[in-house]
């Protein structure tokens, strides 16, 4: 067999891909290209306008609800590509999230009566706002199955807090921010009993309710807190989408609604189905709410506790004057708030106008005292006249509304004529139509809900994908499609399959504003964000027993696991908890123990815990999941769980592999040779203008990190060569040839990056 | 308010809209927008090179692995869009995988231990084969972490059955098919006792095994037939990846292995690492076994039960004389054969060669006896000397091959060099090399490794993403390149994020070839394909009660869902079989019911069946998951759990809204002014060639039906009006009116696909 020394030739290697950088162009001109592939000029200005070249960056970056996944999908615009899915209300093994104790900590204050819910219905995102600008800090998202609301932190794109609502039983109108993200509401949806007891439907309109809930934030702890938060009592129409007033309407939020009929089913009975009582009516009712003075109610113990939850009732709502309503065309989806704040747009999907109300016209109604009527519950009611600033005919089933940064702007789905409508919403009239396919729910503009909508792109979230790609089956992909707003006309720019779940809505922020951290510090609990109490440095790593507990404190890093053996007896709980020692980028490590659904993300810093019960005898390998290094198969160990009581006979270690004075000598030249070419890439490195390369600057960082770990070895390998253990020694010189494989890894990575983006000759 | 019937005013969209199809171009020229994004010449190239225009489908399909994640993704190439992730190992909620009873009977097959497995580490993809062709029937996948094998049936891309292996702790090698899907090989990794029991480390030698397994493959059936499943026994190397042969080597499959050292670490003991003493040796072995003569020893009985599984004992194996070895460079990962089945090609990581074995030298050197030594089991080991063909220097870190379409030609990624080699086998040279970002692991060609490669393009699957992509947190997303391999320069066309997991391999057939269905025969039990017993038919819906079991069988159909109503008692299991009546592509309809962890997804014509304990007293809606009509909000029900004992008090039911006869006037009216709409879409649609479009026929014939369930109301509302009860003549003509909105939405999405796709006037 040839063999040369790896690195001798791969310098040679190095040499020759310099000749590579500066290549001849493919045979297949762009003219070649368009016809082979049927492109009209149109799909090429598409194809421009959208494709983002290796290495670049997205201008805007998406957060969609991911609906029944239970997660949250993360994409970029204009390329239109899947960054990450963040596990919020489903267990998500790659991210570790619901099978390490940290994590499940988070799922396990999502519990309702008991019990683990392991999906969720997650329908709409909001980020945080300062001063009704999105501020890149927070994610908030509803589960409408299982009402809660999540907490996700965009430090490092993690759930951080699962709040179970203490008396709805399902939520639509959640996650919507204040524009100084105090408070995020959650409206109730189907209406049920507030106390969470069984009554009849029969007593639907009396013992029925729902409801909106003003979670309060704590935006110093990143957290919501549930004591200083609480909820109005509506009536049981079925609450749906809400928003805050913002500018001129700070202080008021809106909530719109369906089924105002309170109609109950019963097809298998012979009744009409819900679907046809419930939109029977010509309108249903807009909640408009003073949350600042209900603040101020509950702070005053204006409330009544229903499950241990502060709840304002309706008659001290009516009575001091924070809850009025306003009708609105039949079955409305979104209520949205104009940019200044000014107007709330809502439209009814089973009429074919959108409405715009006018909050200066609704406050004078109020000052003025002028009710229309009163509901049932005897709410004031004002009159759609008063209160309107216009009605544009936009098409059939308006549905939801963005906003451009161009004045007066808007853009509103058309559900069944599978249409975006452009249209000015102060003058009220139709500015452009673009066909989207097909069945559109939401739609949304770059920060198109806060104060200062972006423009360029409109994504069109369409409910049915149909055949507009490849078919995979009877269960399809939903199909976002992106649209260029920057000129006049509309125009489509590409369809992006969803693969995971029905999204319902998406909010999108300039990708400027984001800043997550790439590691955390040593010995992070990435859950809370604070040192975890079982982090620990290399060095530190220890394994105790007490009583029928093996507890084990260890780390990981390129490419081992210390300890290297677990062992426990059967019947015995193990807890390992980890901490990833790397400093690198993307160096992530995983824990996998064999066959006791045992698995972990540990990214650089991080520790995390698994907990489980070894109860079966046996020989269980572990090992990180992660493709670390060039031997990252080799980052293994074994869990030895002994039967109960086991004791070691005098059984002798079996003779491995072992080696000989030649097998070191050997291992010396290849360290010598490979530190040769460590030493010729150095050179190349800092011959350039690296340091103004911030990457290139960690990656060489990176390098000497590993360098040195391989030199702290060296004097392990002379200590067993001075004794003659040859095995030894030739080990422990092997395990600095690995550092030093690493080290030249990272030393090549930092030169193609180099290469590839223009650094200059300096020296 | 304004107020115009919904449809009335529809039609006048619908003739706007035509306007609207003939549009005036962006003011942007391509010029400018190169300019405004800084787009090189080389990049439109490569835009235009991937961009797929909406509507329009992908060349080919891959299925990649999703690691730690569990799942199967499948993306479309060029455009690299991801068209779903398919749960597999993981309960994913979106699918109903892990929540409704059919799917659980899957994942229950996948318990270890009698406990569930809740994750998996999918490594390994393969497509079935006829005559060494992928033929887009079937998908195989292994489970690394807790070993196991997965069968995904193209047809619905579901998973039907996961098998545990019943002798290994760990698995790499899997899965690889024969030339005819006979067979499935998963080879052990890390070594283990087969039979499941404690030794102490110091007897690995003697106790601790590998091994291959051999799963018998039912293609009629689409099961893995256990039964008719054996593995052979191998010594503790830690058995890495496979391959069949094929053509010439049909009938043999060849498994490479690291750290034939035999290595036992322990580094928190003061030892080297496993990484050190596991790339000691220059060496690993190379296993080639003669799995046809094995299946006749299998038959033969000429096994070791061990678990009830049948192995063939390496002694057995030698003196059959099926099992040989053959050093390969160290530490490899892919042994491939070639499409010829002439070559097999393995490179170690470790090593800058590539080596390539000669199938005739082996036979030969098999049948003149030419052994070099005996293992330490006692397995022959052939020379590489005597088995070469050739070896060819291409860089470091070489891991992966995979073929062209171009005789001779192979595709190696390096994984330290964070290249792809194109080189010659035939001939032994290198032909050209391209930088990937960063560190490729697997690469994959289209159907590379069939016997019949497709060329185009290649797929570097990189393990580091690092600075790529917008930062998304710590946990960084993987980045699957895509590169043109049409030309003698490889050129890279684009990066993909992978937002979820760490895929290991991927496999990409034609798209031709797949041929999924779009619906399911009426109650279907998706998981088995077989007809549910649990599937009803419309009007056969019925909710029994049997002890404490309530037991329900319904429907669900644009918009409602039967029953509306479910009672039962606090601790009665509650058990709903709901069937799809759907015909309609992409008409999924979910079922969530609150608080329960309950949710299924419904395609057209699946049966699936929610199961649970009403443990607690309330009332909690129930609905439809989906958007799957205007009045998808309204598709919902209440589960009533009532105190054990509940008897229900005199409670006349509460007033709801009721209806005048001037109310069903209006009914009638927009009944017949919808009809009018409904009747001049058909007009335009039978005006055109639309028979020549399927997509449009399926939607005809769907917008039929639902018109026909509308009609069929028309003596409900009529006999309701006879008897004077408004209220439900309103009600029934309503829900006429709510089935001409679908037949309406159906009919505009047909006219739509129409004008867009080019459909001629033909009256």
């Amino acid at each position: 067999m040839k063999r040369k020394t790896v690195l001798k030739s791969g310098l040679l290697v190095l040499a020759a891909s310099l000749g590579l950088v500066a290549t001849s162009w493919a045979a297949e001109s762009l003219q070649d290209v368009m016809k082979r592939r049927s492109l009209s000029e149109q799909d090429l200005l598409a194809a421009a306008k959208t494709y983002v070249p290796g290495g670049k960056r997205d201008e805007f970056i998406a957060f969609s609800s991911g609906g029944q996944s239970g997660q949250i999908m993360v994409y970029g615009i204009p390329s239109m590509r899947i960054l990450k899915f963040i596990g919020v209300f489903t267990p998500e093994p790659w991210q570790g999230y619901g099978f390490d104790e940290e994590s499940k900590a988070v799922l396990n204050e999502g519990r309702i009566n008991g019990k683990d819910i392991t999906w969720g219905d997650t329908h709409h995102p909001a980020l945080s706002e300062t001063d009704g600008k999105y501020d890149g800090r927070f994610l908030f998202i509803n589960d409408k199955a299982n009402p809660r609301i999540a907490v996700i932190d965009l430090q490092d794109f993690e759930t951080k807090q699962i709040v179970v609502n203490p008396i709805f039983r399902t939520d639509h109108g959640g996650a919507f921010v204040s524009p100084n993200t105090d408070y995020i509401i959650e409206s109730a949806q189907l209406p049920a009993p507030l106390d969470g007891k069984f009554y009849p439907l029969e007593e639907f309109n009396d013992k029925y309710r729902g409801g909106v809930t003003y979670w309060k934030f704590d935006n110093k702890a990143g957290l919501i807190d549930t004591k200083q938060s609480f909820s109005v009592e509506l009536p049981p129409y079925s609450q749906d989408l809400s928003d805050f007033g913002k500018g001129p309407s700070d202080g008021w939020s809106f909530t719109n609604s369906f089924c105002s009929e309170r109609y109950v089913g019963g097809i298998e009975k012979g009744r009409p189905p819900y679907e046809a009582g419930c939109s029977a009516s010509d309108t249903d009712y807009l909640h408009v709410i003073n949350w600042k003075k209900a603040v101020e109610l509950f702070k005053q113990g204006k409330t009544k506790k229903i499950n241990g939850h502060d709840v304002i009732m309706m008659d001290t709502a009516v009575k001091e004057g924070i809850l009025y309503l306003i009708p609105e065309a039949k079955s409305p989806h979104g209520v949205d708030v104009t940019p200044d704040g000014k107007y709330i747009v809502v439209s009814g999907k089973l009429d074919t106008h959108v409405s715009v109300y006018d909050f200066s016209k609704i406050m004078a109604a109020i000052q003025a005292g002028k009710v229309e009527s009163k509901d049932p519950y005897g709410i004031p009611v004002l009159s759609m006249k008063d209160t309107l600033h216009t009605q544009v005919e936009l098409g059939l089933g308006p549905l939801h509304t963005q906003f451009d940064s161009k004045p007066c702007v808007a853009y509103t789905s058309l559900y069944v004529d599978s249409q975006v409508a452009k249209w000015n919403y102060c003058e009220g009239k139709v500015l452009d139509k673009i066909s989207v396919h097909y069945n559109i729910g939401h739609l949304m503009t770059m920060e198109g809900d806060s104060v200062e909508p972006k423009g360029h792109y409109l994504v069109a979230l369409n409910k049915l994908a149909i055949d507009r790609f490849n078919p995979v089956g009877p269960l399809h992909p939903q199909n976002h499609q992106l649209i260029d707003i920057s000129n006049d006309k509309m125009t489509l720019l590409t369809d992006m399959p969803v693969p995971l779940g029905e999204p319902h809505y998406t909010v999108a922020i300039s990708a400027d504003k984001l800043k997550p951290a790439i590691r955390y510090v040593v010995g992070t609990n990435s859950r809370t964000l604070q040192p975890s109490p079982y982090g620990i440095h290399a060095g530190s790593e220890k394994t105790e027993r007490n009583g029928n507990t093996v507890e084990v404190w260890g780390t990981v890093i390129r490419s081992h696991i210390t300890p290297e053996t677990i062992e426990a007896e059967v019947g015995d709980e193990v807890i390992v908890h980890l901490t990833n020692l790397e400093r690198a980028e993307d160096e992530t490590h995983g824990f996998a123990v064999s066959d006791y659904n045992v698995n972990m993300s540990l990214e650089p810093g991080k520790t995390a815990t698994a907990k489980f019960k070894a109860d079966k005898e046996g020989v269980y390998p572990y090992y990180c999941t992660e493709f670390c290094s060039a031997l990252h198969l080799e980052m293994e160990g074994y869990l030895l769980v002994k039967p109960k009581g086991w004791k070691a006979t005098a059984v002798k270690a079996e003779a491995a592999t072992t080696y000989t004075q030649d097998d070191y000598k050997k291992e010396l030249k290849k360290i010598a040779d490979t530190q040769g070419v460590i030493d010729s890439v150095v050179a190349y490195i800092t011959s350039t203008n690296y340091k103004d390369f911030p990457d290139v600057v960690a990656m060489v960082d990176d390098a000497f990190d590993q360098a040195k770990r391989g030199d702290a070895l060296k004097s392990k390998h002379e200590a067993a060569a001075a004794k003659g253990d040859w095995t030894n020694a030739t080990l422990w010189a092997e395990q600095v040839f690995q550092y030093q494989v690493k080290t030249a890894d990272l030393g090549l990575r930092a030169k193609t990056y180099l290469d590839q983006n223009g650094a200059k000759k300096i020296k």
